[in-house]
This record gives C-alpha cells, sequence and structure tokens, in this order.
C-alpha cells in the first residue's frame, strides 16, 4: 500500500552492510557486561573504525583548548589558557560572522580558514599554487566526494555511468557511486607485491567495463584504505598518465597522508605529481584530492570536517560545484576550525609548541610500536598474512582459513570471514571488519583492524588474537 | 576534451541561485567599507539567512558552557562551570566513545541522544509515543531531508518521480529534488489568506502532474519559510487525508516549531495530528518530520545538528535509510549535544535554570518586538504589502513594483524583485533575498529577511528600509 513500495532501485542496489550484524552483537555484548554476566573479556576491544580517540588515544590538548574558547569566548579573556590559544581562538572567531560559531559560514566554507588550507596545499606541494577558489570544505570526506560523484554520474545514461574503484574499498564508498545511480568497476591491488596499484590492471578493469557502463573516473586511496600501501611517485605518474590518454576524472583520496611510516615511504600528492610533469598533463587533467582532520594524529573524527581541492575545473562546472554544496549550507564550524587547526600547528616560539610536540610525537611513537606489533605478530600466526604496513590506519591482514572453517560458515549462512570475525568477537571480545565488506572475491579472506590505538591496547589486542586464532585453527584443523 | 563536459544532466538542471550575484556584490562591499571607501552606511546589515547570531542574538551560556566543558574536558573539573554544566558535560561525554567528542557515534547518533529525542517528542505531542529506532541524527535537517529524497526519488524512471512542494519555496530543497533527478511539483500557498494550505490547490497540482512525472511524495514547511505562516490542525487533517487518500509519502519540514509567535497560532506536529486521526490513518500515512537545532530560540545554525523521525516505514525500508545515512558516518558530536540540549533545556531547581530563562525570554521578547514593528513599518509603505507573520524566521513582503522600474530591471537583464534587492543593497546596505529564488511567478515579487535579530539592528534596518523604498518609488513614479 505504501509509497516507498517502489524504493529508488539505485538505493535498492545498495549492498546491505555485512558488518552489522556483528555491531548489533557488539551492543549486545556491551549490555550484557555492564550486566555483570561471565565472559573470559571484562571489555570489549572495538578497532573496526579509523577512529583514535575510541582506541584510547588522548585529543591534542591545543586543539581542544582553541576549540572550548571558541564554543565559551569568556574563556579567551581568562588567563587560565595559554596565550596563543586565546589569539587563534580570537582570530578564527573574528572568522564568524556575529563572532559566534552558531553562524552559517560562506558555502565553501569560512574564507579566512579556505584561504589558509590552501597556503597549506601550497607548502605541502613545494610551491605548486593552490587556489581558494577551488577548495570545498564539508562534514567529512566522503561527503564532498559523494557531491563531486553527484556532478559526474549521469543517472539517466544507458549504458550508467562507471567508477573505476579499487578493490579492496571501502564498503561505503562504493555504496554512495552505487547509491547515485554509477556502476563501481573494480581494479584489483596486488597483495602480494604489497597491495601495489598496477597500471595494467587499470587497462583490464576499463576493458571489463565495455558493454556495461561508461566509466568517467578513476578513485584511487593513498595511502590505502584498508591496504596500507603507500603509492609510489612513479606508480603515481603511471595512473596520471592513463587517466589523461583515457580522459577519467581523478578522484583523489588522500585522507591518511599524515599517517605514513613506511621505511621506504613517502607521501606525495597527486597535485603536486601532476605539477611536475608539466604541460599538457598538468593543465588537462581533472582532478579531486580530499583531506580530512578525522585522520592522521589529530583524529577529530566526532567533529566532521574535511575538504576537496579541485583542480583544472572548468568555471561552468566549478559553479555547479557551489550549488550542489550549498544544498546543504556548510559544514559544521568545530570541523572547520579543526581543519585550520591541522593544517596551522602550533610553531616552535608559541607557549603551546612543547605540550604540542610531546603529545603528536607520542602518537607517532605509539603508532610505531604498533606497526611492528601487528606486523610481527600476524606474520607468526597461523595461516595469516600481512603486507608491509606503509601507511593508513589499518592493518588488513589475509586469514587463510580451514575449509572446515568454511563450510562451518556456509552452514552458518555467512561469509567465512564474517564467521572468523564474528567467533572473534564471541569469544575474545575483540570487535573487526570482515574483508568481505571491502568486495574481495569469494575465497579471498581477511579482517581490518585500525591500528592507531594505545600501546596497550594493542598488546591486549594483539594477545586476545593470537590466542583465539590458535585455538580456531586447532578446532577446524 | 573534460570528462566534465558531459555533467549529470540532473545536476545541469539544478537553476542557478539569484541571490549569488547579491552575495558577490555584497562581499566587495564590505571589502570597500574595511577600506574606509565612503558610503552612506557604515555597516551592512545582512538578514539573508535565518541566522540569530548573525544578527547579533548572543548565544545561550548554557549550551556553550556545556559545549565547552566537553570539548576540553579539564573544564568539567573546574569549578568555574555551574554543577549543572559540568554534570550535564559528565552525561553527554559518557555517551562517546572513549570519552572523546572526537570519536565516530553511531550512524543514527549517540544512542542516549536519540532515547531523549524521542522521549522529548514524546512529550511534545501529548504521549503519542517516539520510537529511538526511528530516529536518524545529520548535519542540518535538509541534509536528512536529501536522504529520505534519495529512497524515494527513481532516477530511471519514466515519468520522473514528482513531489509537490509549496509555492513560495526555498530555493535550495527545490534544487535537491531536482539534483536527485525528480520534478517538484508546485502548489500555490494563498497570499491573500495568509499563505494558507489549501487542499483544493494539493488536487489541482496534482492534476497538472499527469504527463508530466509520477508524484510520490507531498513537502510542507510548517511554520513557513519564507511565509511565516502556521498551520492549523483543520488544514493538518485535510493534508493528512489528501495524501493518504492520494498515496503520497509526507515529509514535513517543522524545523521552526519553537518560533510561533501569531496571537491564534500553535504549533501542532504533523506526527501528533495523524495520532489524533485513528487509524487506518495512524497506522499507515507515511511520515519524515525533521527538526533543527540552527532554528528556534538556540540558533546553532553553525553546529549542524538536525534530525529526522520517520513515521509507519516498512522496516525493509529503515535497512535502507540506515544505509544511506550510514555513507556519511554520522553528523557532527557538537550537532548533536545541540540537540540533547535543545530537547532538555536546565529545569528550574537546576543552578543554570534562572540565566537560561532570561536569555531566552530576552530572544522572545526582541522577536516579539521585531514581528509587531515589522509588520507595521511595512505595511506602512507605499506599494509593500505583508501578511501577518504568525511563526518561523522571516518576513516575506509583497513589493508592488512600479512599471518603470520593471522595465530597468528587464534593461539590466534582471529579476525586478533582485534589481530591488541589488539597490537596496548598493543604496542602504541591507542584504535581503528576492522572492525570485522562491519559484514565484513573473509579476509577482517579494523580498525575504530574517527577523530574529537584535532589537537595534531592526530598527536599523526598517529606518534604512524606508527611506531606501520611499526613494525608490520616488524615482520610478
Amino acid at each position: 500500500m505504501s509509497a516507498l513500495q517502489e524504493i529508488s532501485p539505485n538505493v535498492r542496489n545498495m549492498k546491505q552492510i555485512q558488518y552489522v550484524v556483528l555491531f548489533k552483537r557488539a551492543n549486545q555484548i556491551k549490555e550484557e557486561l555492564r550486566q555483570n554476566v561471565i565472559k573470559p573479556y571484562k571489555e570489549l576491544i572495538d578497532v573496526c573504525w579509523g577512529d583514535p580517540h575510541k582506541g584510547g588515544v588522548k585529543p591534542l590538548t591545543f586543539v581542544r583548548q582553541v576549540l572550548a574558547a571558541c564554543l565559551y569566548p569568556q574563556l579567551v579573556d581568562s588567563n587560565k589558557l595559554p596565550v596563543d590559544v586565546r589569539q587563534r581562538a580570537r582570530t578564527l572567531l573574528k572568522g564568524c560572522e556575529g563572532g559566534s560559531v552558531g553562524s552559517y559560514t560562506a558555502t565553501p566554507g569560512i574564507p579566512e580558514i579556505v584561504h589558509r588550507i590552501s597556503e597549506f596545499i601550497t607548502r605541502r606541494d613545494g610551491g605548486t599554487p593552490s587556489h581558494p577558489e577551488n577548495i570545498y570544505i564539508s562534514p567529512g570526506s566522503q561527503w564532498a566526494l559523494q557531491n563531486v560523484l553527484n556532478i559526474l554520474v549521469d543517472r539517466e545514461a544507458s549504458p550508467k555511468t562507471g567508477v573505476l574503484t579499487p578493490l579492496p574499498c571501502y564498503s561505503t564508498s562504493v555504496m554512495s557511486m552505487v547509491g547515485l545511480g554509477a556502476v563501481a568497476v573494480p581494479y584489483s591491488l596486488c597483495e602480494e607485491r604489497g597491495w601495489e596499484l598496477r597500471v595494467e590492471e587499470l587497462h583490464r578493469a576499463l576493458e571489463s567495463a565495455k558493454g556495461v557502463c561508461k566509466p568517467v573516473a578513476l578513485y584511487v586511496i593513498n595511502p590505502g584504505n584498508p591496504t596500507s600501501q603507500v603509492q609510489s611517485r612513479k606508480s603515481m605518474q603511471e595512473v596520471i598518465r592513463f587517466v589523461s590518454e583515457k580522459r577519467l576524472f581523478l578522484l583523489a583520496d588522500e585522507v591518511y597522508q599524515d599517517c605514513v611510516y613506511g621505511e621506504k615511504s613517502e607521501f606525495v600528492s597527486y597535485k603536486k605529481v601532476l605539477a611536475e610533469m608539466g604541460p599538457p598533463l598538468s593543465d588537462t587533467v581533472e582532478l579531486a584530492s580530499f583531506h580530512s582532520a578525522s585522520k592522521g594524529l589529530m583524529g577529530e573524527c566526532g567533529l566532521r570536517g574535511g575538504y576537496v581541492e579541485l583542480v583544472n575545473l572548468d568555471p561552468t562546472i566549478m559553479k555547479y560545484i557551489y550549488t550542489l554544496f550549498s544544498t546543504s549550507s556548510c559544514a559544521p564550524v568545530s570541523g572547520q576550525f579543526a581543519l585550520d587547526l591541522l593544517v596551522n600547528p602550533p610553531q616552535p616560539a608559541d607557549p603551546s609548541y612543547p605540550l604540542y610536540q610531546k603529545e603528536t610525537q607520542c602518537i607517532r611513537s605509539t603508532l610505531a610500536h604498533n606497526v611492528k606489533r601487528v606486523f610481527e605478530v600476524l606474520n607468526s600466526l597461523p595461516g595469516v598474512s600481512c603486507q608491509p604496513l606503509q601507511g593508513g590506519a589499518y592493518a588488513f591482514p589475509r586469514m587463510h582459513l580451514p575449509p572446515k572453517a568454511i563450510q562451518k560458515a556456509k552452514e552458518m549462512g555467512m561469509q567465512p570471514d564474517l564467521y572468523y570475525c564474528m567467533r572473534l568477537l564471541e569469544e575474545a571480545g575483540v570487535l573487526v571488519i570482515p574483508g568481505c565488506d571491502y568486495g574481495l572475491k569469494e575465497g579471498n579472506h581477511h579482517i581490518r583492524f585500525c591500528i592507531i590505538v594505545q600501546k596497550d591496547i594493542m598488546e591486549e589486542l594483539l594477545s586476545r588474537l593470537t590466542s583465539f586464532h590458535t585455538q580456531f585453527m586447532k578446532d577446524f584443523s
């Protein structure tokens, strides 16, 4: 009888996420623990998202002091806060209409902040100019990605619009595309080569789209999620030549740019590599690069601040970009402020500098410790192999599950890695995401978990995982 | 050469907003004033959005103290803040993973807050039960509206999906629909009867859609934007019967529910009226009701917190709602907190109560003053008529512009009311929105401006408007 019996087919095509059943069970377990039900563990370890604060990493004091002062400006005049914090709060509030974080901002964000982001990008890219009018702040980078896809995806086109998308890839990105009426055309990252992006595979994927859809864009994530690889300059150059030749729009998700720890790894932005390649490429390849305050050392996921920089877009198109972003007024001011603090951390002469340095250094050393330990422990477990971790927030080990476990999962009507995750949750109180939510093929099993967490939480996680896994392999041997 | 030459036609169909030219000029004028260029005014009065803080209304102390303490939890232990503020901050932080506002929350929002919103709705609607699982928090209500439209609009349908939409209507709401591939089917509100929604007009609009599109939903805004009418219970009952009979989904934008000031006006929610009507209507009519922390007395637009409550939706559909909202992770935590404080203000026994009462009372009396003055002054101007203001944040007077002014506008290639706004901006330094951005027909001219602003700003605005308008009418007589 209902109007919704005829739900939009694009939405209907969005795959239901597998991990939802895990979340439901995790919530029940939390409730059971609250009610003192006896379990082999006292607390759940939840490492499913790239969410450092959830994993016990402390927020940066400078960031929180500035935000508190902006929200409650009486603090700006109090001598309880460092002078640079109060100065920064004053500057930020000056950018707000009526001097209040409670006012709407311009659609692309507070002009002064957008300007400082463009200066940051210019510095980061060794002088390659960045123009404020090409930057849009949004409530998280995924939201900006959706808006750009909105421009690219022709919902009425036949064949449908295609977007080349890495495999494995974060499920909600793929769902956004499908929800907009696009077809995600997967290109596989090469696990055996440390999840390398190979240009031959891009050609194969493009070929595979023939007769299915019309690809208009290539989506890359560097550093990788969930795959934690960092692309080399050479690989990026190949990608740029490929998109230019095939006339594809390049969507570069670079939100983990501050999180690079592989010994020989270095983050270089697509914008910089493009500029280095010179004309005609540098004048023609259309690029959208995404960054965020949620990722990296700041880890302020809850504030919801991300941005996109658009390169080489036609001015007419930029008008539509404005229109699209304006339909949701503006990004949350707290998220905009977080971005400002991300791109302009305290400088050596500032009173807040020593503490800021100490806190960020502490997170870096935690991360270095975790990377080393995770790699060692995972690769020491029977049937587990983990590629070198170079950047990003996750480990994504391959789980070679025994045939009997796979059989059991089938009986339970679950993907084998979901079954593994369900047991890991139930028996060891560890919540991770199964590889099946990243689109990997049958017979290819993984788990993903966040590695930006407190050291002791990571040790406890590895200890629980080791015991559980050893028993699991024994049970199904 | 570019992939974007083939921009999505739905996006291309999104009408460019007229007021953008006004904004550009307003920014130039601000810059000129900063550089001491001599003008007939020293400051711009910008009343284009429903943004109280921009108009000098002060944020509520209680709200800001709680938010500051949540962001910088050292304040929770300081005795500088009232004990109920600290207690509230503690409670809110307990709902955050890792005790930090920097963590992602569940997709629909922090469970405790969602629960308290449902309790608020139940109280508001005199006991009509509200279920937490039907509530989704989003970064502003417009964003939630887009997600619901996403479910309703079949982008591949032929004929297209239609949504009955008020005329006049906020341009970005209509653009969201068009951007999603829907057709907005306008139904006119009756200006002469105080912008009344008449059910005959709904029938006419539905009829007009034949052969053009397939309407699946009716969008209503109560209290009105830009029209400031408040619907009567009788009118709402007629609307409910209409959507039930025509099998339309009811989208009720109720974000101005706290802003009702008409003498005989009272806000009643669509949910409550639906419940009062009893089965079968109360069990079958599909309803989405939107609310926000941006509107009303709190006016925290920049924090970006809104929610939707969904009523009578099939559980299968609710799964897709979850999936859609999950593509953008979660709403900003500061916005979620603002909603919590909106639905649970301080109670008489709380230390913060007296100040809270004083501050909200002050805003109420400012609003009452402004409503009275705006109505008097507008209706005293030659060629201006303003319907009674009953609720919402805006005045939307009709401007009967002289034929010579209309001729002049044509020569300038502008809509007549845009031309009027441009002159008002240039000569009097007042930024308002032209009625042409609300879809009104040729020959029907209006301006919209926000009335929730400081008293002295309102007086200055009315004084500038009066002088300008008198001169304008003289010039074109």
